[in-house]
């Protein structure tokens, strides 16, 4: 039993900064030996940046709503005002430490509906999500088959809190070419019995595998998995949006 | 910007049977090669396994309770007693799915309290989490130590749902020797900021990225992760307890 498999997680370092327009796709795949069974991992911020998602907050003017709800989370009502035009609903708040937990028009569920001022350009300005988180991960995977030759799946990904647990983690938000859900139901065990209820999330395990590696002070946003070629597809797949738990099915709303 | 620098997650494959007394830490020490900076994942199961952690459900005589929650469920009643008995509170219940989540004595919200049938030794028998997973990891690391000379950290992690996401993704329920939260607050992002709110779950990503060279229907518990050397701390550090939500502010529950 000495034998070792795995995987490499390696970042690329010193991307440039990236603003409004930059091709992405191209640059990572100027950058990046990248082969059809490679996973390349992309944290969410500058994908947003490149592809505009950007406001400023000087321009926004809040409505009661945000008005209210940033006096009583003493949050900024512009900040308030921008989450909640990326939302479709609250699903929690607290004064005290001044949380707003919302769920994205995309269905995630985290805090500020991921608008985020760190690392964004410009002071008073803040990043979104990216409006379809999966088809800017075909868009880059297009791109890099269109100069290269070669379709790695890409993920892209942001750092979410969780309930119960410290410690944000990097999860999936957009994938293509990625099965992003490992099904082992009616599999069997080591000793053949069948394995229950086990659907193991591999495109948010490949995000935070991919985290592992980055520095956020410095520009490493891509990351490069190697080794996992066995849920790499040839086609996009189903994306990330089937990884959401439906409504209906979900006890901690 | 071509250079690459990363890690590698590397599975150990043909790991024998482990039974009660089996000496893990020994048998891992023997097996890989491991140096100071490595850290050393492993899956919960067969360290409950080795700790005798097994319960034959023949034995056990359900309370009113379990009784009760059990036809509730359409569960076995005597699993929901050692569900129970391994729990200090039910946190959510859905008949019609049969789903049963609870807090343990430990403080992890999971599905069953972490008790399960799957890669059990025998029919008719379940494998509960290990006492004190912290523990647990310590007293790897300690054998590993006396055996080899080097102190990599250990992990220990199990795969619990989540609210929100489909699929089971893998966390850290026990560790020694390993920084289990990275926080980045007050240190500055790119353009000169302060990062807000970023502490970075860096044992349960560690977890989740052990878990990608898995097999679950093979014996590859043990796998070492190389290059996260700025994590790993000589003495065995605070744990993972630490890393639980505090139930005050914790807006899930």
């Amino acid at each position: 039993m000495s034998e070792l498999a795995g995987i490499s997680v390696e970042a690329l370092r010193g991307l440039p900064e990236v603003t409004p327009g930059f091709d992405l796709g191209a640059a990572l795949a100027d950058a990046i030996d990248l082969s059809d069974g490679d996973v390349l991992a992309i944290s969410q911020k500058v994908v947003s940046k490149a592809e505009g998602r950007i406001v400023d907050l000087d321009g926004v003017e809040p409505g009661s709503e945000a008005i209210e709800l940033g006096t009583r989370l003493d949050k900024d009502p512009k900040l308030v005002e921008v989450v909640l035009s990326e939302s479709r609903a609250v699903i929690r708040t607290d004064a005290e430490r001044g949380i707003l937990i919302t769920e994205t028009h995309h269905g995630f569920i985290c805090a500020n509906a991921g608008v985020d001022a760190s690392n964004a350009p410009a002071d008073g300005s803040v990043v979104l999500l990216p409006a379809d988180p999966d088809r800017s991960a075909r868009e880059i995977r297009a791109k890099i088959a269109a100069l290269k030759g070669s379709r790695p799946a890409v993920v892209i990904s942001d750092s979410f809190g969780r309930a119960w647990r410290l410690g944000q983690v990097e999860v999936a938000i957009g994938c293509a070419g990625l099965d992003p859900l490992d099904d082992w139901r009616g599999r069997k065990d080591t000793v053949g019995r069948e394995l229950t209820a086990t659907t193991i999330g591999i495109a948010d395990q490949i995000a935070s595998a991919a985290d592992l590696v980055r520095d956020k002070t410095s520009r490493t946003p891509a990351v490069r998995v190697r080794g996992l070629s066995r849920f790499v597809r040839p086609d996009d797949g189903p994306g990330c949006g089937g990884q959401l738990r439906p409504p209906g099915e979900d006890l901690f709303r």
